[in-house]
């Protein structure tokens, strides 16, 4: 998994803890550290997600697009990574002495079936969990004052 | 994750269809179309894991090291994966400014936390499913048979 998923995570807390922003994706780059041109990729798929909006003009930027109550890892990890399939089958069934000496196949590949099934309950905890969970973790008044002397 | 968890389940399958073995690398592949000598890599590391064992001498090769019902897919995966972390967390919370304003944190990140939480479903998950029970699902005498005969 790329580490922009991580990045958008911190990045999404960070806007809350702001109030939402706009906020550029230079000050929240710099808040963590990060490279601004790699951020702000992950920005812009965070927005075609629906996850953040982006703000134009001189004090726009990137806000939250809806509160996270109602942001999941899942879709966090979704909008990142696009494909977030773990295991990829290519129907090896199909090829060598086995495929040549078999019928062809009517069903999904049972070794792809029992991989997907494990990664329907990865796919299941992700979607189960949101962003103000995380939030609740962490949150003090402290916490948000380094945030918001972090963006300004 | 590589290609190398789907051969390796196959390959499993495939020396227990006709009894576990031994058999040579070569024949393993050439069952499946596949490169001998990656798959010769991933049976090293099925070894290692204790998943087959590795027989030498002209007759040797590859056998099963414990029926179908004492190998799951986590075995396999951590067999031939080694770490099986999806999410890699960089600890960004101390980089940047949040970083250099916030006091040493003093436990996990909230969000390396929260996406552990869901790799652990994913290995409960790939820990509940045994390869004897994919082999309930495509087993007859007919596909025993074209494995036997692709072996050969």
């Amino acid at each position: 998994m790329a580490k922009g998923v991580e990045w958008a995570l911190h990045t999404l807390l960070n806007l809350d803890m702001i109030g939402g922003g706009p906020v550029g994706s230079g000050q929240l780059a710099e808040a963590h550290g990060l490279s601004a041109s790699y951020l702000n990729k992950q920005l812009q798929q965070l927005a075609r997600a629906g996850l953040v909006v982006s703000v134009p003009g001189p004090r726009g930027g990137f806000r939250l697009a809806r509160p996270l109550e109602d942001i999941t890892l899942l879709d966090v990890v979704e909008a990142i990574e696009g494909s977030t399939k773990i295991f990829h089958c290519t129907e090896i069934r199909c090829g060598g002495r086995i495929g040549a000496l078999s019928p062809p196949p009517t069903g999904a590949c049972a070794v792809n079936a029992a991989m997907r099934r494990a990664e329907q309950a990865w796919y299941q905890a992700l979607a189960a969990q949101t962003l103000a969970e995380i939030r609740a973790e962490v949150d003090s008044p402290s916490v948000r004052q380094i945030v918001r002397s972090a963006l300004e």
